[in-house]
């Protein structure tokens, strides 16, 4: 247990204050400003990029963000040509590419992976997405996106369209625009795709107003921001159902024509073909810019996790039960099996530490 | 089209006049005679090599002259592990690497994909290679060594010999020289791989003498350069056909005896066999020596890109002809449909700007 | 046989003397005391890595080695994806590297493979591991770590367990040990998998004290050193026979519990299970530890093959024997066929300089 508190990591972002994600905001604008005054700032440190699936963009939006600070990579993109990812246990692999790196980066398709590197690496671990689970970057520039956009995070309503149901970067949005003043928010989706209840009571809970529809076209006029997502054919019943729905979902030049002049529309990136390329040339088409925003505040997070390494903050606060196992078959704890079996909460209903799955206690 | 003049690109050597190039191999001469003077030219500077198929010496041979001159690289090498590359549009990809990168080199299985990237990239762009269309800089490299080794471009007896109905490099190569006074060509193929006709019209209208012979030996003896090339097996009618006749086109010893003391032997590799490996140790083999060469001349290509930006170049001549479709089916105007269908020229026969095929208006 | 004293390489640790050895030890362990005093050391140099079968771990060892110096990279490390690894022999590939690299790290799965490059290449090699064969770095790595943790190289008991028969690593430590005074060795397998005679053979010839046993229960209480190495299923004969001995060799708390408080254990890495993860925690668990050395051991060598380059030593002491064929099937003579066929010694039984097999002369 010696090392659950040696390193500053990023898991998961509410493990920080508001004023934490607000800091590194102001830092990312102040790095904007004037790039060239940190292009030596990670000199001479190396970021160790861990990715278990390929994921380019994100990846790359990593190493650019390191590189623009002096810094070097290393790492593994590809687990099928990587000897280090095959058939090795991720403690053996992260335990020495963090003796060699001053940072790691990692991306693993197991909810809970990340973390469960972080108790036994030798350096800071930012998680670039573990599975469906947690993609703390991914919202960390959707935030920076709308504060530089919009000036302010607060008062925004902000329209969320697609797959409400399965996206992991919308419902860490919608968490994270929780925490601030006058958000409102209005799901666009269809009733197989609507956000799921417990996300929901999360916006009942924080008093923010919110509306559930199923057209877009009625809904873009209302909004500040429109968030784009993908919809994965699989979801759907029939081919037919899918592509009866679907059209509903693609933002064109007439829907574009109907929504306010200073609404920005973001979009995470990959997009299939639910905004028309001739969005593009709009001027509130923001997903371009809202990738190089991603660049910028993984570079202040980059600075940041290395500055305050003696700053503390606990990667576990609840504590081993032995002889129980998370209920949530997908989570690392039962394929990596040496993990301690870390919970939160106590009585009959416990929190696995590493995916959040909650698990009645028999 | 806001972006057609934003930056400088490489896309097709014939945009820039000779004058041009030859700075550029001015410019590649001082760097060979002072490499350090240039070690930190592109200090913080970032180069996104975008391989959409496997050249792995293209692009070592960038990302060493990116490296020495200071620079840092991203990019993606492996189309079948890359998450941008795999179902993504063109446009999406380098629109943000180009976000990310200050100078975008680009490599893909598709004519006229290069040009496409460039439309809507945010930094230069660097054809290294789109499909069998344009390499140019294979060609830069060709006319370093022959500059540096043969102390000019003027006057020049230069025997291609091998593939050349196929070669790309080759086509290149004498529309190049081409342009400088005094050149003179001797073609050596089979009837079967003989120069296309609409080359040798090239010849013929600049007065450079040429003539077509089928025996690599009785030619060797007359030239300053023999430029040797890969012959393709598949190329041929049946297995016999092909072991009768590449004999004749395997350089050896006994072949290099019968040549001039002063002619040099180029290559653009990988060889198979048509060069004998006992070849390697003549002073004249140039090959190994050239694919060095190859690294300088990107150098001096990098570095007059990142400078000389704001130099507009346009990209489009021609303009958009909505209804009419180029008649290449291997054009990447096929595959990437949001494409605008710009062609040069008007009234019956157009040209389409991405991959210079002709296409008749019906 | 001009380029076989350019260049100073590392094919085999036995090329150079061991006060040679020592001088890099020394070196590492300056490294170790002051790293950023060598963190510009090799600022403007380019190390190519050409892994010709994947090895992450020892490739990203490496790589960090060289950025920590200030060095930068460029290489492949995936054979599939690779055009220039793929159907191109190994002359014509490193020869263009070595051209663009000022060092050179190579990976290859065939004997010899690596000294066929450093005859041709242009700049020095280091052998990352050929085939079976050798793999130097990794007894550097050995040496440094048990120097550091042990404070001397003399007078030590090591034990070396599991599969002693095959293992290239363990092989390669019990020959570079046996060069230090009051070395004795506990030789720790089943009979089917005990050290091959001709290694004893130097054992005895350096009368160097070893015994053989077949219990690490037993064993264990006597070692300074215990060398842990994979038993491999594919080596027994059943199923059932290869689960009722690996067993033995599990070292786990119970064990170490025997082990003197000073012990050291170490372990070439990756693990299957020959090691309990609850042994992770001891003390005098090193194997993480050992692969950290490894960095710094490869940082002294960088810099001491690029500063010493002037060194001539002689890569090929033997002469070329052009009808006398190695035994060796799986040599590189027998794949690239161009290279000339240098043995050492004469008469009736010569060495063959590349995969160092002895062959009779019929």
């Amino acid at each position: 247990m010696a090392n659950l508190y040696n390193n500053l990591n990023l898991i998961d972002l509410n493990d920080y204050s508001v004023s934490w994600w607000e800091k590194l905001l102001d830092r990312a604008h102040k790095i904007m400003a004037d790039p060239s005054a940190y292009a030596e700032s990670c000199k001479g440190k190396i970021m160790g990029t861990l990715f278990y699936e390929p994921s380019t963009r994100t990846q790359m939006s990593f190493q650019t963000a390191m590189l623009r600070l002096g810094g070097t990579i290393i790492g593994f993109d590809n687990p099928a040509t990587s000897s280090v990812a095959k058939g090795e246990n991720i403690k053996d692999t992260t335990k020495i590419v963090s003796g060699y790196a001053d940072i790691m980066v990692m991306r693993h398709p197991v909810a809970g992976s990340v973390k469960a590197a972080a108790l036994t690496a030798d350096c800071p671990v930012i998680n670039a997405g573990d599975g469906g689970h947690l993609h703390p970057t991914q919202t960390l520039t959707d935030l920076l996106t709308l504060k530089e956009e919009k000036g302010s995070l607060e008062g925004l309503c902000i329209g969320l369209c697609g797959d409400l149901k399965n996206g992991r970067t919308v419902h860490s949005l919608i968490k994270a625009m929780s925490c601030f003043k006058g958000t409102s928010f209005v799901l666009i989706s269809t009733p197989e795709l609507a956000l799921p209840a417990y996300i929901k009571d999360v916006l009942s809970a924080g008093g923010h107003p919110y509306k559930e529809v199923s057209s877009l076209d009625d809904a873009v006029g209302m909004l500040d921001v429109l968030y784009m997502t993908r919809i994965q054919r699989e979801r759907f019943a029939s081919p037919e159902e899918y592509e009866k729905q679907k059209g509903h979902y693609i933002l064109d030049k007439k829907k574009m024509a109907k929504a306010k002049d200073s609404m920005i529309v973001l979009h995470p990136l990959p997009r299939v073909d639910e905004i028309a390329i001739e969005v593009d040339d709009d001027p509130r088409a923001m997903y371009f810019k809202q990738a190089k925003y991603g660049m910028y505040i993984r570079m202040a997070l980059i600075l940041t996790m290395l500055e305050e390494n003696s700053m503390k903050v606990p990667l576990i606060t609840g504590k081993v039960h032995e002889h129980q196992k998370c209920s949530n078959p997908l989570c690392i704890t039962h394929k990596e099996t040496y993990l301690p079996h870390y919970f939160r909460g106590d009585g009959t209903m416990l929190e696995c530490e590493y995916c959040d799955e909650r698990t009645l206690v028999e």
